[in-house]
Order: structure tokens, then C-alpha cells, then sequence
């Protein structure tokens, strides 16, 4: 069996692991103060071209979203999100246990349009009395998103002046962020990206270290504090300098980058592959999460030897999947995959 | 420089990095369903003694401690612990954060008394309207405690009875569990312990993990939606494989008894060399952490060889400070440190 | 100017103002332990043929839901309600600020359907890893609805019945209880209603008192410590008597149900009137609320000798608005805006 | 039986009786945007001297005090308060219930020092790593206190001065503010106070209305927004106009320092006659609360005429009482209890 249920199978990139090994026997300062941690920083403040930012590691990314987004938020305030959003659907209520509403607009091809947004925020100031409601107040969006997909530059920009119109600041969920730059369909840099983003992170978990999210604040308004939002939310991890090793390793060469390439290259080649044989897509994805519609039995038979994930049902006789690649996936395993289309 | 700071200064114990990269591209499902972690469930509960236990694995000890009080607690109760407890303290709130107050009792030696929480649970009951007041409901005590110290089976057992009069659970916080039982003052094992708590948890973090704390669940009242609590507290790590394969490794050969006590052998090597210079200690432990008592100037000076933290002040001459050994302290380095006391 | 903006735009029905008068020097203890609210609590008791029931006071509606909803849900679970919920919409995320997610289902009429509950539930249940996902654990109906609308005895049995499925207590927001039992569309007593509620509350602030909600607790599980609730939410008025001497004057003689009455009559027979005029509804309300759709022009110019609220634009030329009436609207005023259509 | 339990053991004073009475039927705009609230808020802001403060009003104490402090803090900060403040043992959590730490310091005579809120704020920043302890960030005082002490004009200035030197600001809890400022050892004036106090409140409850306290915001800062929190709180009174009615009456004509003095007069006289008969007092206080020392067996033989509360042990002979006397206590009544000591 060789599996495609997620990016998060294996174990990391060969490099880390060297990393940890040689490293395993230095004596560090816990909770990130260490200096594999200061490295794996200035290396990422300079790929973003944002030598001003704050760099924060954390472990993982329901608890990075709950972390900045209990940071930005008041009490009465919500963050909006589409409704496709992972904080909205399936982070256990991670920003409702931090007390926060989240607001969903219409998820359109997994994207939150600026459109939709501007409606909300007129609906809730147009009244007499907004107090009665809660209070739309920071912006959530992914790249890549839930469903693969990937913001254009224009509605990136879009949303962005959406957002300072409103004073509210923009919080881009990077767990996949390397796939999404590895896009041919991207028309955006990391340093635009990041030029663009109140605050965003940088995912690890999904893009080839063992474990960890990279947040680049931005805005100077949200730095105050961030390490007392990270401990009280169990992120503080006592040898942090794990995180410092992988994200100094990840941003060592690019990396991140060219292993995020790798696992593009192949799922558009899956993808291809699919369309090839006349399939439907359920989603239009350019990243390493590709979901093609399925004949129930054909994705019975193909369920005999690889591992993938139902997404949702069609309709009777038809269902969409998730495949995933990463960076461990194996150009032979596509290969053949393919080959029992 | 030789560091004593803390017990988590180095990555982990050599069995645990092998394994590390012998499974790196191993493909198992995540979120803690994959088989290492089902191995080290096995060996956890047949440790202690415990076959019906429920056991998960979370990243780290604020997150654990946040994550199995919310759990456990109703919105108007609180947890009672030592006016030391980590709880209480150390976690930026974190039990705040998550809604609920933490009473504490006054700390003798860093321990709870089941004097002092009859006392509490009397003044809270034995009034006319104690819904003026947060309800007491759970108990949660260290074993080793913050200041190294540690609760006698009789005082354990005194606990776990007033915690039965109220109809309180018991949680044991084991970031230093192994330290504790490795001790030689200790007086109980982990299958007596498991007895005793409705929930505690085995560090890893602290004893030669790069990180995770296995919470064992043994009341069946605690066990139920477990993993729907884990995932809000953002503690579900997606690739809990990394937690299976380090508590199954620690948990083979009993390797996490075997590490504790030679940290423990050093820490009782060096408590004794403070001792016999004429040092008194600020709180008597006899485990891998100590706390003597020196002079400032001498403080001084041995800072220049050597790391260790100030503790808190005694007078104006004289400061408490700790000394932490771990599975990586080398018996060359305490023969040094005691050279030059 | 005569007003129908709201059904709490005047003070309170002169029988408990008469109350308020002639027991103000009298001495009572405070919090609800008084005997006026033993008494009303034992009228309410009987009224609902619940003798078995918990019943007791808080101040306004949105207290209620929180306090109601904080004392059932533990941390991973949410409660599910229309998307017209008045706790979903207008309660500035005081669900979510006690911590649990609003999940909300379509609202037909404003109303929830047993059928979107059930698909909701196996949404949750039939995947493999349902705690990625708020658990759904408690339903949440309005009768009256915020839309005026009321459920048949059929719907409100269905409802009940997927409830107990699922294990899940059912709660209804009586913020305008009477002014529904008072329809003649009603097809459900108060002793029915109780009967199928686990637990919901008799609205007083929009029927007549000054302020004040009766929550009626019938299934046992969810009647410990509810005092504590109160307090901890800031409902527990120390002059409590207030709340027994409105409630107890609201159930006596019925008069809780003939005032609802008066209004009904009332805002029927508004409601006929704008309907032989032909204008259509934005909801087909049979209570004291009603929502007609009226041309821009028209509601300007009635809006020059009566106020009533703008509930949303139907088009460019057409706005739905809202008319209550309440206890104190006079027959005259009625038949004064009726001339003017 | 004459009863001095407590100050609000009877409805309100006769002028807001007859404001109720003869407003009942007159229509207005609910939650506080009526004319009899905008009335009570220029009196009040008047009276203090404050003409650029937000005033808005609210049901309790309990609810008052979470929702000035939810509306101050973040999630990692703290409120400080005296061991006894009311916020720390008397109101069910609320404050932890809305997600913050209770940070106290010792009690002295009821009150919080100046220079253990200076030790307090040291400890914390006085470390290398704050982060890990929660951040004080406001502080929280009573006036008068729980023990119906005062703070002399020095002391308040002292604290406020601790707190600029933080950038935190003060909050003064004023549920008997009248008291406090009518007592003949209190050396402030209300105008004064408000130019100390960032936020303050001006209890009604205990003071002659049948409810409400009125927030007054004087720190720019802290008004933004601040009718969300109230409404989040459960606090946005649907008839709001109450609470406009019975504020306008206490500020007229001085009622509502008429009435305090009154109080505050036969406290003093009763105070004075258990210490001619020899009685010590469990705190020293000059308001409408005292707290004398009594033998049990004395203790008994008054409880039969008269209804007092019991406060705590002193020995297994003597106990601590408290005796509340309020607009409504009668001079005879007082005659007649201190004729029986």
C-alpha cells in the first residue's frame, strides 16, 4: 500500500533529521531563547524580506491559529473566515474555546472574496445598533487553502484593502504555504506575501519538519506580549530549539521551497493524469492536494493499493477523494498510481 | 560552561533518536491512530499496572495540564493545588484562559496537605450559599514536585481519601514523574500511583524526550471525548507518531526508570557535597533538582564555570538556587562542579 | 408619535407595579430566598405541571441563553439552533464567550427542521475522526421565534425525538412564550411544552414585567448547582424579590397569558388589515410580531406618526418591517394605523 | 424581627418608587438610549466633575465588575486585587469565568497597599522571563471595601501613582461609594475620586435603587466600544430606562448621599454602643457595615430579636458579626438593638 491521505505521513526532510542528530547533544536555553532559534529567525525575516517582523515558533497549526487570533481579538470582536476556513470546521472550536465568534462569508472555490467581505462589514456598521452583535474584526484567510486552491495577487490585494479600510488586520494561515508559492499558478512572492500579511506563519508540520509553524508578525501594533500569548496557549515548547533547527534548516539553501516544488510537480502530474481520463476535479487545485470525482466502485478498486481520503459524496454513485503528495512522496509510487487509472 | 538550568537543555536520549531515524519514512496515519503509538499505549498501561487506563499523548506539560482540567472541571469549579503548584504559577494562566480559578492551599515543602484541602472543602460547604463562591472540585498535586520534593504513599493516600469524601478527582502531574519514583525517599511505584490518580500524566519533556507527557486516564468517568479535548487544546499533533515512538522507547527496557535514576544518583551526589561544605537547602529534595542556599559572592563565582538559576532571594547576603541533572548530566561534570564548591 | 418599535417600550402591567408598591418596605433576604419567589416558583410549578421541575429567576434574555447553555455544554460541544437563533445573531457572541460554538442549521420560517438536525448529527458521527469537529450536544429553538413563527406540536415532537437519539437536551427560549401559547395557531399547551423541554424559560422582560426570566428545569441532570451558574453569570439579583414578586403576579389569575392574549388580538388583527390591503408578509407570523413588506414611499410616510422597526430590504423599492405589540398597545392605536394604510 | 443582614434587603427608596409609578406608561426606546438614562448620565457626570466620561449603566456588581475588567484586560493579563476584594472570593469566578487571573496581595484592614502592588509588579517584571507568569495589568479596589474600611485621599493616591509608574489602570469598585464618601472619616469628595479612577462605579443596588450601577469612565482609552461588552455580559437591560429612572432620581436633590449619610449615621451610632459596652471590632470600619466581636452565647440571645450575619470564628467563644444598616433602616430600630446589648 503506498499512501496519499495527507502530507503529514512520514517523519522529515533528511536534513533536519541530520540536524537533530548532530545536534542532540548541545546544550541549549529552553522555550525558543536559544540560538539555532535566533538563526532559523533572521534566516526567515530576510527570505520575507521583512527585517522588522517578529518570528515566533510554535508546534502546531490549530494551536497557532488560536494563539494569534486570541492576540489580535477583543472579547467582543470575531474573526471572519470563509466557511470552508479550517478554524471554522475543523479545529474542535479551538477560537470559540479562546471565546471568539467565528464569521463565515461563502467559500467560493475555498477562497474568501473581498466582495463578500465588504457585505459583512456594511451590514454590521449600516445599523443603529451593532452592539448587539459580535464585532468583525480581523480577517482569517489560507494559502494554500483547505481545498488546494490559491488567492490571485489582485485578490490578495483586494482583500488586504478590504481590510485596512475597516482597520482590521489580515491573518494568513501558511500551514501550506510552500505549496501554494510552489504553484505555477502563484503570481506571488513570499516577500510579497508577507508585505501583504498583518500576520502569517510559515507551515512545517505539513511541508517536511516533524513538527512546527514559523508566525512572521508584521504589524508592530501586534508584537506586544506574543510569548505570553504562547505560553498561556501550551505553545512554549520547553526545547524549542527543535523548531530553530528545522525552520534554520528549512530556510537553509530554500529548502522549504524546493521540496514544496517536488511534491507540486508530482500532484500535477497526478492531476494531469486524472483530467487525462476524463475525470472531474471537485475542486481547482494547482497545489499538492488534488481532489478528483470518483465512480464509487473506481475508487473501491483503487482503494486495493493506495491509501487516499473521501472527501465527500457526489451523489449516489459518485464521491470526491483527497490524494496528497509531499516532499517524501515517490515519483515511481505517481507513477504507478497513474499507470492503474 | 556546563549547564545545570534545567532538565531539558539537550535534545534526547540516544535510544529515541535511533528510532527516530529508523522509522523517519515509515507512512502511518496521524493524529495518534498509527501503530507505534498504539504500542506505546500497550506498554504504559502493562507499566502500570493499569489495563483499562485511557492513554493519549500530548506535546507538552502547560498544554497537558490545561487540556485534562478542562476536562474534568464544570464552568463555576475550580482545582485546588499547592500555593506552589506549577498550575498556580507557571503557566500564564493558562487554567484562567480555559475559564476556571485555581485555589490554592498554603505549600509545605511544595506539597499539598489533605489537612489544609479538608480545611478549603469545609469553608466552602459548610456555608449558608456557597454559590457566592467558585466550587472546589478536583485536586492537582505534583509527583516530583516543582521543588523537587515528594509526597509519601500515607500522604498520597490522605489526599486520594479527602478527594473521596468530596467526590473530587485526584490528578498527578508527572512532568517529573520518573524522578520522583527513581528517588530514593520515594516510597511507592507507578502501579501504586496509577492506583491512587484518576488522571495523571508521565513527563517526557523533562526526562529524556525531545518532548510529550503521556496522560494516563483511570476513572472512567474522565476517559470519555478525550481526544475532542486534546484537538481544542491544539495538543493533537499530526504526526503522533513522534509520540508513540519516543514513550514506546522510553517504556522498553524501562529505560525511562533507568535515565531518572541516574539523574537522581548525581543530583544526591551533588546535594550531599553542598551539604557537607556547610550549605543549607531551601527545600529538601531528593530528586534531580536541588536548592542550596549560597552566599552571593559565591554564587558569583560559580557562575563563571558553571549555569544554574537563581531561585529567589533569602537576604541580603544569601540566595536559594537550583541545580537540575538530567539523563545527560556526566558524572565528569559533577565531579567538577563539586571540586569547585 | 405612538410607538411599535418593540414589546418593551413601556414599563409594566399595572398589577405588578401595584406589587412593587405595597411590598417595598417589607424585609427579605436577598438572592431568590425570599418568599415571594417561593411562591412564584411554586405558581410557575403548577401552572406547567412540572412539580418536579427546578425553577428559577434571572434578568434578561441573553443571561439566560449564556447561563442556560454554559451549565449543559461541556468545552468541545455547541449548541445547534437556526441561523436566525437570537443566540446566533444577537446576543454579541455570548454563547461563544462562555466558550462553545453556535452551530446553526437553515432556518425555515424561523425555524429549525428535525431533518437538518439529524443530517447535522450524521454529518458529525459518520466520519471516522469526528473531534477534529465541535459535537454537537444541545438544541436550541425559540417559541415564539424571532420571525414571530411558531412550531406545530408535530414539529416541536420531532425535534424532541432526534433529541433523545442523540442523547441531547432540548432548550427552548420563551423570551415571548405567552405571546406563542396565546396564537391561535398554537396547537400546544404550557404543560405540553414543558413536558418536551429539558429545560426552557418564561419570558417576562417582553410580556409584561419590568424584567425578568423564569427558567424551568425538568430533566434532573441539568439541575445541579445552577445557583452557581446564576451567580457566576451575573444573574443572581440581590434584591430577588423583584423577580418573585413580578412572576408571582404574572401567575396569578392567568394574567401572564391574557395580557399575551390582548396583544395578539391585537397584532392580528393589524396583520389582517395589512393583508386585505395586499401587501405580503416577510414572515408568516401568527404572534405579537409581524413583519409586513412594505414600498419604501409608504413606509416613510406612515413612519411620520408611528415608529416601527426596518427589518431588511426585500428590493430597491420594498423593505420588510416589524411591528410589536405588546401588554400596553391600546386598541385605539391600532385602529389609528389601520386608517393610515 | 428586625433585620440588618444586609443593605438591600428592601426595594428602593420612596422618590424612585414614585418615578416607576408615574413613568409606567410613557414609551421609549430600549437599551439606554432613552431620555431618562441620557438625563441620569448629565447628572452624573455633572456631579463628579467628569463632563468627558462614558456613563453607562448596568443590573449588578458581579456583572459590573466582569465586564469593566473583561473590557480591560487581555487574555494574559491579570487584575489585582486585596485578598478580600469582592471579585476574588465573593462572585463565583466570574472574573476567571471571562478568562482572567485574580492576582491578590495581602488584605490590610480590607485594603490593597500601595507598596505590595509595587512588590507585586517587581516580582513579575523583575525576571527574566515574565512570560511564563501571568501579567498584572489593572487594579481592581473597593470603596469603601468589603469590610467597610476606607482608603484615606493619601492612599488612593499612592495606588494610583503605583499604577501609572505601570501604565495600568485603576478600577474602583463603588457598589457603597455613597457610604464610603458620607462616612465622617472619609477625607474625599466624589469629583476627586473620579479624577483618580480610570474606570469607577456608583452602586445603586445597595444604596436605595432596586438595581443598577452606573459605570463612569473617565480613561479615553477604556470607552471604545463599550456597550458590546455590556450587552456580551448579559448586561444591556431591555428596559433601560429603569435604570435611567432610578440614577436621575438618586442624583437628584442629593438623595443619593441624603440616604448614604442617614446609613451611615446609625451605623456609626450602633458602632459606637458596642464599643462603650466593651466589644472589640473585627475591622476598624466608619461606614454602613460593622463587624462587632461578640460572645457566642451573646450572639444567640440578639438573634432572637434581630437578624445579623455571622462573618467568622474568632475562637471557640467569640465570633465575628455584621450589621448593615441602609436608607431604610429606622432610628428606633437602632435604639431598640442597642438597648438590648
Amino acid at each position: 500500500m503506498v499512501l496519499f491521505y495527507s502530507d503529514y505521513l512520514e517523519g522529515c526532510i533528511p536534513e533536519i533529521l541530520k540536524e537533530l542528530n548532530d545536534s542532540n547533544f548541545c546544550q541549549t536555553p529552553g522555550y525558543g531563547k536559544d540560538d539555532f532559534c535566533e538563526e532559523a529567525r533572521n534566516l526567515i525575516k530576510s527570505r520575507c524580506a521583512s527585517p522588522d517582523a517578529d518570528v515566533h515558533f510554535l508546534v502546531g497549526g490549530t494551536q497557532t491559529n488560536a494563539t494569534v487570533i486570541a492576540s489580535i481579538l477583543r472579547p467582543h470582536q470575531g474573526v471572519v473566515c470563509a466557511a470552508t476556513g479550517h478554524i471554522a470546521v475543523h479545529e474542535t472550536g479551538a477560537i470559540e474555546h479562546s471565546a471568539h465568534k467565528v464569521l463565515t462569508v461563502p467559500s467560493v472555490n475555498g477562497k474568501l472574496c473581498a466582495d463578500d467581505l465588504s457585505k459583512l462589514m456594511h451590514l454590521h456598521y449600516d445599523q443603529a445598533s451593532p452592539e448587539h452583535e459580535v464585532q468583525p474584526a480581523m480577517v482569517y484567510i489560507s494559502y494554500s487553502t483547505e481545498l488546494g486552491t490559491l488567492y490571485s495577487k489582485k485578490e490578495l490585494q483586494d482583500i488586504k484593502a478590504e481590510c485596512c479600510k475597516w482597520g482590521m488586520p489580515l491573518f494568513i494561515d501558511g500551514a501550506r504555504l510552500g505549496y501554494g508559492l510552489a504553484s505555477k499558478e502563484s503570481d506571488i512572492t513570499i516577500e510579497e506575501l508577507s508585505a501583504l500579511a498583518d500576520v502569517f506563519y510559515i507551515g512545517g508540520t505539513k511541508q517536511g519538519a516533524l513538527f512546527g509553524e514559523a508566525v512572521v508578525i508584521n504589524n508592530p501594533a501586534l508584537k506586544k506580549d506574543f510569548r505570553y500569548y504562547i505560553k498561556q496557549n501550551g505553545g512554549l515548547l520547553a526545547k524549542g530549539r527543535l523548531l530553530g533547527i528545522q525552520f534554520k534548516t528549512l530556510f537553509t539553501d530554500d529548502l522549504y521551497f524546493k521540496y514544496a516544488k517536488h511534491a507540486v510537480d508530482l500532484a500535477c502530474k497526478l492531476s494531469d493524469a486524472f483530467k487525462a481520463k476524463g475525470y472531474e476535479m471537485f475542486a481547482e487545485s494547482s497545489t499538492n492536494q488534488i481532489f478528483p470525482i470518483l465512480p464509487k466502485a473506481k475508487a473501491s478498486a483503487l482503494a486495493q493499493q493506495f491509501g487516499f481520503e473521501k472527501w465527500c459524496d457526489i451523489d449516489a454513485d459518485h464521491m470526491a477523494v483527497r490524494f496528497c503528495t509531499s516532499w517524501a512522496t515517490r515519483t515511481e509510487d505517481i507513477d504507478s498510481l497513474i499507470a492503474n487509472l
